[in-house]
C-alpha cells in the first residue's frame, strides 16, 4: 500500500512538474503511404517542453544522404544534442525536426522518370500533411524549412527550387547537385536500374527536374528572393565543382544566397559543425526583426 | 522501510533525470468574454517550478504590437528563453507573463469612441480577474506590471497612466504615443473605420483618453510617483518624436522615469534585447530592499 | 665608473628595446597665440609606440566643459587609461588626442559677438595647424574628429556643423545646445559680460552661430551626410530638452546620426562610460570596411 | 656594491614599467630603386623584441589592393594590433611583415607588357634583397611568405605561381585573378593606358603571365606541392567567379590548397578577420612538427 502510495506520488510529481520536459527523439515512427504502397519510416525531434506546452512550432525537414536512412541525423548527426544546445543558448529558436527515410525501397528524394516510384509526391502529398496534422506545427511557409546533406542536399535544392511557395529557408550541405548534362543523366539512370529503358523525352524531363544548375537558370524573376539559401560545402569535398558552379550561377542570376566553404571534406564531422549554423540561419526566418 | 526505499528511489530518479521543473508556455488558450461577445485568446508563460510549487507569483501583462497576436512575444519575442535566462541568472525574479490577443475582431487595446468595441473594459473587467482567479498570482498592485511594444507600448502608457492604482511598473517599448491633436485623432479614426461618423465630443473624449502627452499633463500631483516607468525607443525608430516629447513632458512635469535610447529601429531584435532589462526593472518593485 | 657603465647599459637597453613605448600624456604644453594674444595651454595623448614608430596617426580634438580646463579629460576623464584599454582590446584604433584649454582668459569655444575674443579662430587658424605641424597626424578630414562634453559638446556641435569639411566624426556628450531664441541669447551674453552692450544684429548673428537647432536647420542638402554624428545624453541630465529636440530636428531634416540615452546624469561617471564608445565610433571612420 | 645597486635599480625600473619590448611599425620608409628610377616607399612591422633580440625572423610580404598604398594594412588593416595579438596568443609565430607601395608611379605588381615599368623586377631584384640585407630575416624559401588582398591577391598568385622556389606559403585574399582571355587582356591594357599600342605577341605574353587560371594550368607536375596555398574570398565578393574557378582548376590539377568562403564582401572587415588565419597558416611552414 505504501508502495502504491509512493508510486502515485512519483507519477503526480513528475506529471505535475512537467519533469520530462526535455526534448525527445523518436527514430522509428512510420506513416502509411498509398503512393509508395508501404509504411514509410521517419524520425522526429520534438523540442523541450513540446508535450507540456500547447504552443505550436516551426518545422524543419532534414534529409539524410545516400546509404543512410531516417536514423542518420539522429545517430551520426547528433541532432538532439546539437539542437538542444542551440536552443538553450538562444542561437536558434525551438522547432520540430522531421527526418524521413529516403533509402528503403528505392534510394532518393525524386520521382523516377517513369513516375513508378514517386518519392517526391509522397513527401509533399502524404508526409508533410501527416506531420502537420499529427504534430503542433505552424503550417505556413514562413515557419517551414528544408535542409539536408549530400543526396539530401540535392533533395533540398530540387524541392525548394521547384516549390518555393512551401519553404522559407533551404540549406543544402555538401550537396549532390544532380547531373551536369543529358549524357550524365542517362549514365546515372543506367547505373541505378540497368534493366530499364528510358525514352529521350523521359531522360530530358528528368534532367531538367534534377539538375540544380538547370533549375537555377529556370527560376523566374519574381521568385528569385522566394527562398533564403544557406549553402555549405567543404574545401576538401569531392562535390566541389557542382557547388562552386551553383555559387557562380546564383550570383549571375542574382539569387541571394549565403555560401560557405570551410575546412573539411564529405564527413559527419563537417555536418555536425554545420548544423548549429543551419538551425540559426533558418531561425532568422522564424524570428522577426 | 519500504517508505525509505521509495524515497531513495525518487531521489535517484530525480537526480538521474537531471530534474528541472521547466517553465511552460501555452500560446493558444482562451477565455470567454461577454464584453467582446466571443472567446478571446491569450498566451501565458508559467515560470519554472510553477506547478510543483504552491507559491503565488507576480504577474506581467505583456502586450503585442499591431499586426501581431498573442503568439508574437512567444515566437518572435523568445519570451520563454529570455525569461528563463533572466530568472536563472538572478537578473529578474520569477513571474507569470500574460500575453493577450488584441488583434482579433478589432485591433488595439482601447475602447472605441462609441463604446461598441470595449477591449479596455474586457482587459480590466474580464481578463485580469480571470487570470487572477485561475493562476496563482499575487493580486496586489505591487506585484502587477504592464509592458508592451509599439501599439502595445501605447496600451502600456494609457493603461498605467489612467489606472496607476493597478500597476507598480509600466514599460512601453518603441511605443505609439497616440494622436498629437484632434485632427490627427479624426484622421486615425476615419482610416480605421471609414463608414462611422463621430461627434466632436466623441473625438475629443477619445483623444484625451488616447493621447499619451495629454494623459501625462493630466496626472495629478499626488500620482506623479504612483507608477515606476521604464521607457525605451531606438534611435532609428520612426516613433522617435512621440517618445522624445514624452521624455521632455515627464521631465517638465517631474514624473520620475527611466528613459533609454539604444541603437536600433522598430524591430524584434530591439525588443528581444530590451526584454531582460524590462524584466529586471519590474522585478525591482517585486523585490524588497 | 661602474655607475657610468650601468647607466649607459640601462640607456642602451631601454633605447634598444623601445621600452618606453607606452602611451604618453602631457597636460601642460602650450603654443603661442597671436589671435588670443597669449600662450594657450593644451594637453595631448600620444598612443603607445608613437615615438618609436614613424607612422602617422588620426587625431581627435576632445573638448572639456565649463569650469574645467585642458586637464579635465586627463584627471577626471581618465583618458589615458580608457584610450589605452580601447586600443589594446582593438575596440578603437590608435589616435592622437588633443585637449585644448578653453577656460583661461574667457570661457568657451566661440568667437564673441564683437570678435574681440576669437577662440574659434584660434582653434582653426592656430591650434590645428600647430598640432598638424608638430605631431605626426594624418591631415585629412577622414582622419580628424571632434568630441566634447557639456560646453565642449556645444563646441563639438557648432564646429562640426559649420566646418563639415574638417571633421569626419563629431561626438557631443551631454551637450549644451546653445540659446533657444534671441531673448535667451541676450540674457546669456548679459550674464557673461554685464558691462557690454550688443546691437540687435550682433545678438542675432551670434544666436545663429551658436544655436545648434538653428545650425541644424541651416544644413544644406548636400552636406547632410558630411559628418558622422554620435550624440549621447543621460536620462537624468538637465540638458535633456535641447538634446531631445536635436534628435527630433535631425530626424526631420534627415541628417543621419547615432543617438543614445543611457542611465545617468551630468557626471564624469557618465562621460567615462561614454568615452570608449566615442573612440570606437570615430575609429569606424579611420577604418575602412 | 654599486654594481648591485644598479642591478637592483634596473630590475626595479623594468618591473615598475611593466617592460614589454613592443612591436614597431614604420609606415613611411623608402629604398632607392634603379629599376623604377625613384625612391620607393614601404611600411614594415617588426615583432616585439625585434631590436632587443639578436635572432633572425621569417618574413611575410603583405600586398595592398588597388587605390591603396603601403599604409593600407597599417591604418585600415590594423596589422600591428592583429599581429601582436596572434603572436601573444601563440596562434602565429613572430615574423617581420613588409608592405611595399605598389600605387605610386604606376599601379600594380606586374611588369608592363613592354617592360618599361618593371615593378615585379623591382620587387625581386631590389626590394627583397634590400629587406634581407637591412633586417634580420631568414633568407630561405621556408621562412618567406607572400599574401595580399584584391590586386595584391593577384600579385600573390602570380608571384608564387611563377616563383615557387621563393615562397613556402601564399595567401591571396579576395584576389583579382587576372584576365580571363586575350580580349579581356587587351581591354584592360587599353583602359590603363589608352595611348599605348601593343603587339599581339605582347598581349599574349602578358596574358599568360597575369592570368591566374593560365598559370595554374601551366604548373609542372613536380611543382604542384611547391607552395602551400590559403585562398579566401567572401560569398558577397564581386570577385566570386575567378576565385571559384581557381578552386575548381586547382582541384582538377591536384594542387593542394586550403580554400575558404566566409560571410562577407570586398571589405577591410573581411580582411581584418582573415589576417590572423593567414598569419597562423603561414606559421605552420615556419614551424617544425
Amino acid at each position: 500500500m505504501k508502495k502504491t502510495f509512493w508510486m502515485i506520488a512519483i507519477a503526480l510529481l513528475l506529471a505535475g512538474q512537467g519533469v520530462v520536459a526535455q526534448s525527445k527523439v523518436y527514430d522509428n515512427l512510420s506513416l502509411p503511404s498509398k503512393i509508395l504502397k508501404s509504411d514509410r519510416k521517419f524520425a522526429i525531434y520534438l523540442p523541450p517542453n513540446y508535450e507540456a506546452s500547447q504552443r505550436s512550432y516551426p518545422v524543419l525537414y532534414l534529409l539524410h544522404g545516400a546509404g543512410d536512412d531516417q536514423t542518420g541525423w539522429v545517430q551520426f548527426g547528433e541532432v538532439q544534442h546539437i539542437a538542444d544546445k542551440a536552443f538553450a543558448e538562444g542561437k536558434a529558436t525551438p522547432m520540430i525536426i522531421v527526418m524521413p527515410d529516403a533509402n528503403t525501397g528505392q534510394r532518393g528524394y525524386a520521382n523516377d522518370p517513369k513516375n513508378e516510384w514517386r518519392y517526391e509526391d509522397f513527401f509533399f502529398q502524404e508526409l508533410m500533411p501527416y506531420i502537420e496534422k499529427n504534430y503542433r506545427t505552424k503550417p505556413e511557409k514562413r515557419f517551414r524549412a528544408v535542409a539536408g546533406l549530400s543526396m539530401g542536399g540535392g533533395g533540398t535544392f530540387t524541392y525548394a527550387l521547384r516549390r518555393p511557395e512551401l519553404f522559407s529557408s533551404a540549406c543544402p550541405l555538401s550537396a549532390a547537385t544532380g547531373p551536369m548534362n543529358l549524357e550524365m543523366t542517362k549514365a546515372t539512370l543506367k547505373r541505378a536500374k540497368p534493366e530499364v529503358e528510358y525514352t529521350d523525352a523521359e531522360v530530358e524531363a528528368y534532367y531538367k527536374r534534377q539538375s540544380v544548375l538547370e533549375l537555377i537558370n529556370a527560376v523566374p524573376d519574381d521568385k528569385k528572393k522566394a527562398v533564403r539559401w544557406y549553402i555549405d560545402c567543404g574545401d576538401d569535398d569531392f562535390l566541389y565543382e557542382g557547388n562552386s558552379l551553383v555559387h557562380i550561377a546564383m550570383k549571375k542570376k542574382e539569387i541571394p544566397h549565403e555560401f560557405r566553404i570551410h575546412d573539411g571534406g564529405h564527413t559527419w564531422t563537417y555536418w555536425r559543425r554545420a548544423l548549429p549554423e543551419v538551425l540559426g540561419f533558418i531561425s532568422d526566418a522564424f524570428h522577426q526583426y
